[in-house]
């Protein structure tokens, strides 16, 4: 590991922690700026992973479909009166194409909501491409695997 | 990035890993340690923090009022069967005015009591400004950003 | 900090990560293989491990006695419908003597049951010898040390 591998890995840790940031900030109209123009997002369970199967809870095929997914976010939404707080551990880079790398972590997203009742809201792993352009590293595709089996259908915001 | 920035972001990462040692290992005497004299400390709400008030549930201008806040809760505590744990992620220099950086953080704090029984006790962020001095790097500012807007009144503990 | 300390803690980084990883994926097969021949490893409360006391919930003194581990479980286990996601943060390197080196890491552990159902699973603090061999780097000792005194005697489980 040179010093260009070692700050290349401190780049993607500020991506994830800006990630992260923008998510627990509720900044839901800078999320599409993550990810390239062509980018794939989805959320699905590990189960459904694991076995092949392409659909998920959330699914995108382009930058223009995620900033869809926050207008109608936006529009349904009335109140929201919890905070969400994504922890992520466990960044590693699984492999270099050449032209991007494929990068998978961990998170924990817990929820608080006013009344101060918290709870353990999402975990899973991150499973992605992410690939370096003009705008630094971007996302060409985010694999939002959840540990549940089971996904509560009103489960609807990004991860 | 250079090697003197990846080296300083190392060192903020390893001040906020000793200040979570710090407080998990109930070690509260070392903890006014990691600030500066004149430093300003506080807990607060995301609503409060939000919308610009002062004040909080802890606050303190002077490492003193911090020492004061150990000597109290050592005196309050009669017999203490809780531990706590923190999660700092999320790390992120916000900004370097030349004397000092902006740095944010995300954390959880999980508590386990005597009986095995766990609960989520806290989530939120830090927003710091950290200085360097003889001692190495010192907070001269912590707000301790909680995602709960109700508080727990009993709360006294630093986090 | 010069730049092979700088690697060196990404490469620790990248060991506790893969540890995760390797038990978040039920990989237990590949688990011994983070420790060396003679290893040490044991699960034990923090109050245990404070008063000196030297058994665990579960205790090895060598890899092969970790691989009858994976073997017994993999024989008790009919079916295990739940994921587990350790979230490691806060590694820190205590001591450095040449021939290995003592680092310590925060860990909290999420089970997701089938039916979507999250609890805390476990807290702690990983207190462990870590020492470069052929293979990279190995775990020569492994305390695994739990927040909560009393531990579940069903929990068999590699942390």
């Amino acid at each position: 590991m040179d010093l260009a591998e070692v700050v290349r890995r401190l780049e993607l840790e500020n991506l994830y922690t800006a990630y992260a940031g923008c998510l627990d900030t509720d900044a839901l109209e800078s999320w599409p700026e993550f990810f390239t123009d062509d980018c794939a997002y989805r959320i699905t369970s590990a189960e459904n992973y694991d076995s092949g199967m392409p659909l998920g809870l959330i699914y995108a095929t382009s930058k223009n479909m995620l900033k869809d997914r926050v207008s109608a976010l936006r529009q349904a939404n009335i109140y929201e009166p919890q905070r969400y707080r994504h922890l992520i551990s466990g960044m590693r880079i699984e492999n270099d194409d050449g032209s991007g790398l494929a990068v998978t972590a961990s998170f924990l997203v817990v929820r608080t909501m006013q009344d101060g009742e918290m709870i353990l809201f999402a975990a899973g792993r991150y499973i992605d491409r992410v690939v370096r352009g003009e705008g630094g590293w971007k996302f060409a595709r985010k694999d939002v695997v959840l540990d549940s089996r089971l996904v509560d259908t009103l489960l609807a915001i990004p991860l």
